[in-house]
């Protein structure tokens, strides 16, 4: 073909193609009614779509009849603010502000205090000339608004709302969030923006773990050297404390504090050696020993006693978290004393003497005015059924619980720091297995569930990676109704809440390219990335088993690991592309020409990763993952080939490649290849019988 | 070639690479002397390089002796969390913190309220084994800090800072970036983060735009009309103020505020009508005239006296700007009023009549201790020698001023929002032009200079994106001695400044994904990415000419000319790359695949950017340049088959490949495609001689 007539013929097309486009967009009008699709997550108890869609533009007004106040007219204001972000209208006060694009009412306040199971419904009816949003109080608004908010979309016309009318209210009362600032500090402000984030997809608790053995981050008055010996400097005063409670409160999102005990509180005893059991003293030293209350003293109670009215005043929130999961024991058990105790009291075991613990703690917590919560470890039969059991055991645990009257959150399989696909998290269902089969009063017991980042490997730079978006997955299988079960939905619609929390100043998605571009020293880091977009961090404890010596809290945190992100969507969607070509019988034409693109890219990106590799101490441990990555992408482009010929692949490459896939599949520098199985399955599928014709 | 020995030969090539890698880590130890290359801007007055680096790690520990304050140790602060945030170590104690990795001696404070021409100089020295900064004053080591930062870099064996002597001080005194925020309101936590910016590449001013006829952004408490009326309620209270200015101080920053008059000023006249020269009333609405102050008017100096006196103890800097640029007039001429008290004061002109006011003008503002600064048109024989003009029309009226005795700063070149490449502003030299002649003396009048961020099109969003990083270009014109003048190496080291820069929370490169994901309503934006990657905002006033009607400051600025980067990194890259490969007789065989590498992504790029164009109504502009950009690709392709075969090109089809490149180059949607020019040099030369063999 000669170039030029190719050119013409090329250039006429694309100008064809130019009007063709052009007339589409003249007959947008006619689009209107084209339903988009329904990005909220998460998704509503029952949603009624309508007809037509409500146009936003600068025009926007928002007006509040019935009851306000400061809560609800700040919520109202944040909406505003975020409507502005999200479509970049500034907006103004229109011709008619008695005609508000948005009308809300609500009959009265919700509670000083949030309480555990306040009523959290609304109602959303969007037509094409308006929206009415009410609820009985602000937080039912205040979770209606962010309902509003996922409901505006882009169109060929403008920034629209579609017409429907949703009733919503949640299924569990308790959905919430842990967040482990003891082994590693985080801000105030980092914190903030999670709570922006938790209201933003209706979660409405965070469960603050203020401490560890590896730092006490509360700054108390009573007895300053918690705070003082038991942390590097880095702890919140008790004014920023009230600011952030108020904050959240804001956002309908309680606080509930955990002041864990008698285990995983070594930092207590650095500046209080006397409370613990063994003989100290205590540094704040990685790798040193847990340590344990000691429950024997009468001193012990006193001084609980003390700091937990000052904390109770501190923290509004009726529950109060006292920890008691993983008590070794150790200390106790070296310690003559407490042994005699033990056998004074006939005390069988550790248990035993935490049972009594716990008895006596309760009383403390009950004395100030607060509802004990703990983990698995602390049920007992002694102690009353108002303690409500926190389960990193499982459903099993939680049912028993149940059983026996008590009420209970599940947190088991709910572990953000275990590097869990969202879909697995997703599937987790509080009323299964064992929970499955409690009658009605039983299940009401079940009060929610909380998403745990502990903090072993979280940095104020990473966290928000760490938490979303899978936490918004988490948060709707405790908002939504059971039904809502579909993984690939969920996927889509997490990918728009993903981009949209970033306007909330979460960083799950912006800090990746900075994190990169140390690694490298600067320059161009396209190869890093795409290395970076398949891999993903190794799962479970696998990275702490992988230690050698103890967890170091003040390593540093930049290595690829750290940055790179819980669940690749680049993998998860490779993989789907790999099944639809397979189960197309090889026949899917757009799937096998994205999957040769992006085997390509893999085959043909170490030699440019290479030089960077060799710049930089950070990534000298990525050259495995790189040639690996290249490796992968030869085996796959093969394979295909063999695939597309319709010839069976030899036996002797197929098992040549599926070694070396193995291989590539094996963690190096803690990460693990995501885009391997996919692969592996091109390679086994090139040995079968060819397609039919 | 058979795929299977194909596939191993390649797997055990990519193995040996890797041995290869880690033999090239092992003798790191060897490679210690290599030395990085300095990535310092503003590049010092003098750098020696010594030998050997300065292990960075997370021992690092700073001692400072001598003088110290709060403004120097909030400085070393911000030093240490900036060394963690660009390195993710965690600094803890060493155990001898007696041998500090760097240690800090000033002599004495810097001024309490910051001084134009305060001595800045420092003195850096950097050995294998520690560092130690002098100064005489907190400013100088606030500046030799922030080259510390520059100097860290990532190397196989760590993070490490060279070995070297830095002597540095600036070669003005002024050095300066201009806000507006009259006609777009920008809050303050940017305008933070943007005091950030400018404190690391050494700018010691920042000129605050206070107002404008769009909008009144100070808190009076004597006219409280001005910011009640004269806003859409956007405005900064007292309070913020004297904390802004505090921050700016404790980073090495006046902060000069500008009270512009007695045009440009309409914002004050809705509230005061009783000022301006026309008979009212004055709205806030897009496209109303101009409006001028009353000059005749005794009320007009009363009021100005009071509002001075209480602008004068907000603003503690010496310096006080009062505008006075562009006056049009038309209200002085329609009012018979003033036109009797021109007649009867012998004034030909409006130019007589504003000296006139400036003259009433400048004795208060002296009165209240404050000297003043205007813009050129303040230029009269009447003023006192110690006003200082700022010129937006060039160095001839700058170096006019000069000879007449007054002192000067450099904006003509400095105006951020033409959306200028940054070698063209780093190319404006003060002393250029009639600026050569002067003597020493008229030379060292001329202060320095001031980039302008003038707002017509800029929001809280794009703002860092139209300031960054081209002004450390300009920072390092007014920096850096008048020799350093490479754009190469400018252009090198400003791509390192601008990644650390998103260190200190500005967010010139983070925001561009957000604002493109906005625009497609989510999902893969790949093809978007790669359009908005070689465009840029038309130049000039090109945007401004172009609009139907005037300039509405209401209007949503969401588009993707409020969003693509004012200069194209990616089309600079191309054009030198094009340039490498056609000075090298074609024969630049890495130069000729990054180019065909591009071209086919471009032309490529139009059927995947075409879905997401028919669903927003904000990308249906793109269509014309996503088709343009497609066909740049396709003349290239064609062009670059032509040189490489050696055959030259039809006449008829390079004809009509530049007539399609000048379509192509035009603008659309308000965006230029930036690599039009490169492609028309591979078309012209596919016509010419073919290479020596």
């Amino acid at each position: 073909m000669h170039p030029l007539n190719s050119k013409v013929r090329v250039w006429g097309s694309l100008r064809i193609r130019l009007l063709v486009a052009i007339a589409f967009l003249l007959t947008g009008a006619a689009m209107a009614d084209i339903q988009p699709r329904l990005n909220v997550m998460p998704m509503p108890a029952s949603v009624q779509m309508g007809t037509g869609q409500l146009p936003i533009d600068r025009t926007f007004w928002v007006t509040v009849s019935g009851f306000h106040d400061a809560m609800l007219d700040g919520g109202v204001e944040r909406f505003k603010d975020q409507i502005q972000r999200r479509t970049g209208l500034l907006l103004q006060k229109p011709a008619d502000p008695a005609h508000p694009t948005l009308s809300i009412h609500a009959d009265h306040a919700s509670e000083k205090v949030l309480k555990v199971g306040e009523d959290e419904s609304y109602e959303l009816t969007v037509t094409a000339s308006g929206a009415t949003l009410t609820a009985p109080n602000t937080l039912g608004i205040l979770h209606g608004l962010e309902t509003f908010l996922q409901l505006v979309t882009i169109t060929p016309n403008g920034f629209v709302a579609p017409a429907l009318t949703i009733h919503d209210q949640p299924r569990f009362v308790w959905r919430g969030t842990l967040i482990d600032v003891g082994r590693h500090f985080i801000p105030i402000d980092v914190l903030k923006r999670n709570i922006d984030g938790m209201a933003a997809v209706k979660l409405n608790v965070l469960h603050w773990h203020l401490y560890d053995s590896e730092g006490f981050r509360i700054e108390s008055k009573r007895f300053p050297k918690l705070q003082g010996e038991g942390s590097d400097g880095r702890y919140y005063t008790q004014a920023e404390i009230r600011d952030f409670i108020a904050y959240a409160h804001d956002r309908g999102v309680r606080i509930m504090p955990e002041f864990e005990m008698p285990g995983h509180s070594r930092s207590m005893y650095v500046g209080y050696p006397e409370l613990a059991s063994g003989s100290g003293p205590y540094k704040m030293e990685p790798g040193a020993p847990d340590a344990e209350m000691d429950p024997t003293k009468e001193d012990t109670y006193k001084f609980l006693d003390k700091f937990l009215d000052e904390m109770a005043s501190l923290f509004p929130d009726e529950y109060v978290h006292i920890g008691g999961d993983e008590v070794a024991g150790k200390e106790w058990e070296a310690n003559p004393k407490i042994q005699a105790f033990m056998r004074e009291h006939g005390m069988k075991n550790k248990q035993d003497l935490q049972a009594y613990f716990n008895q006596r703690l309760q009383k403390i917590v009950s004395k100030h005015h607060k509802i004990m919560v703990g983990w698995d470890e602390v049920l007992h039969p002694d102690l009353p059924k108002s303690v409500v059991v926190q389960s990193w055991r499982g459903q099993e645990s939680l049912a028993t619980a149940a059983k026996q009257g008590y009420r209970g959150l599940l947190s088991f399989g709910y572990y953000l720091d275990l590097m869990w696909p969202a879909s697995r998290h997703y599937a987790v269902e509080p009323l299964s297995g064992q929970g499955a089969t409690l009658n009605a009063d039983e299940k009401n017991r079940i009060l929610g569930g909380e998403s745990c980042m502990w903090s072993e490997f979280i940095t104020p730079e990473n966290i928000d990676s760490r938490i979303w978006p899978r936490n918004a997955a988490i948060a709707e299988r405790l908002w939504s109704p059971a039904s809502v079960q579909d993984p690939a939905s969920m996927y889509e619609r997490m990918a728009q809440v993903s981009e949209r929390l970033e306007w909330l100043g979460l960083t799950h998605r912006s800090s990746l390219a900075p994190a990169l571009d140390r690694m490298a020293g600067g320059g161009d880091v396209t190869a890093l990335h795409t290395l970076a977009d398949v891999v993903e961090p190794v799962k479970d404890y696998t990275r702490m088993d992988n230690m050698k010596g103890p967890l170091d809290f003040r390593a540093p945190l930049n290595r690829l690991i750290d940055t790179a992100r819980p669940e690749s969507d680049q993998a998860r969607r490779f993989h789907d592309t790999v099944q639809a070509y397979l189960s197309s019988g090889y026949k899917d034409r757009a799937a096998e020409a994205s999957i040769r693109a992006q085997l390509i890219a893999w085959r043909d990106n170490d030699p440019r990763l290479h030089p960077l590799l060799e710049k930089s101490f950070l990534m000298a441990e990525l050259a495995p993952l790189s040639a690996d990555l290249s490796s992968l992408g030869f085996a796959g482009l093969f394979a295909l080939e063999y695939l597309e010929k319709g010839a069976p692949s030899p036996a002797v490459w197929r098992a040549q490649q599926l070694v070396a896939i193995d291989l590539a599949a094996a963690p190096h520098g803690d990460l693990l290849i995501m885009v391997a199985g996919p692969v592996r399955q091109l390679v086994e599928a090139s040995g079968g019988v060819p397609p039919a014709p």
